[in-house]
């Protein structure tokens, strides 16, 4: 059993590391192989920090890591900027490719992410965890129903309140190694719940809103945008900020039931999770209350989302690796739809908010 | 004391007239005059249907009302198109105007009713019970708390889904008499509630998004707004239709705190209500979950906010009629910025959701 786990090589040393290699070492089907940083002390110390297995090995570059033969796959946590040289890297050796959001500084730079790992035949995923708590699927279920009625409205938030230090000093706001900021930050959450929400169908239009918070070197600190489905008479927006209180908000409403959580991408508690759900409401009679109140639908799970979204990844690579599958094209298609939507944000901001058709 | 109640005639027998002579009857400082409708029959038919007092007066007509000595006040419900003859006819006969939403159709109207109430002397109030509610004032003491910090981003919902009968013949989606519809019936909520949450601080833009719904006649049955007050990096978003499930849903963020409702204008039940609400929540270590989960608020009310409505309406009108006090300047204000608002979403929409500077 032990030999058959897909063996993992992280990339970078960033803070998101820290949970998904914990969440490797939860996984049935995955083992933490290698672990590289720009120098062989920082990787290291995070192999000690982290309680990682002895067996474990520490490069002390990432070119040492895609060379290294015992490592399957590689998990990518380094800033976006970089995502293009070390998953290509990767992919041109041979290794699928879990990569983190933002997938990409933009489309044409997810391209060649993507056709180096479809042209060396490995998978390609990106680390949206949430895809993989099993609330989701309860969640798609219910969208899914028959009575929950054609989508109409769909809103959704991504926020947190930067404090001055992360606004001056953190990654993810210099403009030379992420030019998404805010919008791929947080906006990939939005962008990707509300493409999950209508099955992945790309909307006609994209038009961000006047609300754009700027920093003093051009870095998106704060936005929002709407979309736009013609023929379904359906609309989405969604606002994301690094100034603004901690919010995860999806609401989602069809013409007879709606669904609303608020802690989609991180759940309040690692071990279940709910959401509110109602249908069918109408009016008492004088219109002096409702029929029903939304009820809360709790799910449980064993394992975390990333330990789940590890579990998923492998289990394709164990596919490919050991019974020739051919990668699965669903989850590089999600990633590319959903840069899509982020691209097209960035072009209706960079037009004055003008709509942008995709 | 039952001598020194404001005494109400209700213009037009409308749905919504019966909750509202419902209201007037529960309240301590109200009682019911008399009824008009366009025939003495209806008329008639509403008191004893309603089982209201025999000494309720029938008019059949709209005009004997407003000439009905005994009335204080009257309560106008009649369909938008209408408002402005008979809000006017009543202001200028010294009847206080208790107005149903939206209050006209456009700024230009409403201001001819406003006119024709302070230079008579009269108060004005639309029919935003909601306000009124005491859910409403303890959402506000935690808006204008320190710890909440400054709004950043506020999302408002107001839908129904209609049935094909409506759509077809209610006088709300009829042309001539609503040139508003779902804008004006939903949408007042929604910029109301918006407008309220900024301590009524109108936006410098209004952007209507491309996500219009019309009619066959041009009747808007769904839109959306984005409002955007420039120096304060705050966004609001809203959404009204008559085609999507259920929902009356107001969320406001500031920097700190969060504060959610789903069921705004009508709460779940009329004595007891509830709101969300979160302050200071951070993410747990590896971001594996949150410090804290919202907390639920609950409001008790002995009153339904109807009957709380029709009380203050009537404190302000005693006073002016007992006590020579001048009319309340605040309930106008509030309801000529939201004409404001909602022309401008209207102006937009028309301009090809283009920002309409305010």
């Amino acid at each position: 059993m032990e030999s058959s786990r897909i063996r993992f090589g992280i990339i970078g040393c960033a803070t998101i590391a820290r949970k998904v290699s914990r969440a490797i070492l939860l996984s049935s089907n995955a083992t933490i192989s290698a672990v590289a940083s720009r120098s062989l002390a920082n990787a290291q110390h995070f192999l000690s920090a982290n309680g990682l297995p002895a067996s474990v090995r520490a490069h002390g570059s990432y070119e040492a890591m895609v060379d290294d033969a015992s490592v399957d796959a590689v998990y990518v946590p380094l800033p976006t900027g970089l995502h293009v040289r070390w998953a290509v890297a990767a992919a041109e050796r041979g290794k699928h490719v879990l990569l983190e959001k933002p997938a990409a500084a933009c489309l044409s730079d997810l391209d060649r992410i993507l056709e180096a790992c479809r042209s060396n035949g490995v998978q390609f995923m990106d680390g949206s965890m949430w895809l993989h708590h099993p609330r989701t699927e309860r969640m798609k279920e219910i969208l899914a129903a028959h009575d929950f009625g054609p989508l109409k409205m769909i809103h959704c938030s991504s926020t947190f309140s930067a404090t001055p230090n992360f606004l001056q000093n953190n990654i993810r706001v210099k403009h030379d190694l992420d030019s998404l900021r805010a919008l791929g930050d947080l906006g990939w959450y939005c962008v990707g719940a509300i493409l999950w929400a209508v099955d992945d169908q790309l909307p006609d239009t994209v038009t961000a809103l006047p609300s754009l918070h700027l920093n003093q070197s051009g870095v998106i600190l704060a936005c929002a945008a709407a979309f736009h489905w013609t023929d379904h008479d359906m609309i989405a927006t969604f606002h994301c900020s690094f100034l603004s209180n901690f919010s995860m908000d999806l609401s989602v409403h069809g013409t007879n039931a709606s669904l609303q959580v608020k802690d989609l991408a991180i759940p309040y508690q690692e071990s279940s999770a709910t959401f509110d759900f109602t249908c069918g409401a109408k009016f008492a009679d004088l219109h002096i209350g409702w029929s029903r109140k939304p009820e809360e639908v709790v799910v449980q799970t064993d394992l975390p989302q990333e330990a789940l979204m590890i579990e998923e990844f492998s289990r394709i690579v164990g596919n490919i690796k050991n019974s020739n599958c051919r990668p699965d094209s669903k989850w590089p298609e999600v990633t590319r739809k959903t840069q899509m939507m982020v691209d097209a944000v960035k072009s209706s901001i960079e037009l004055g908010f003008t709509p942008v058709d995709l």
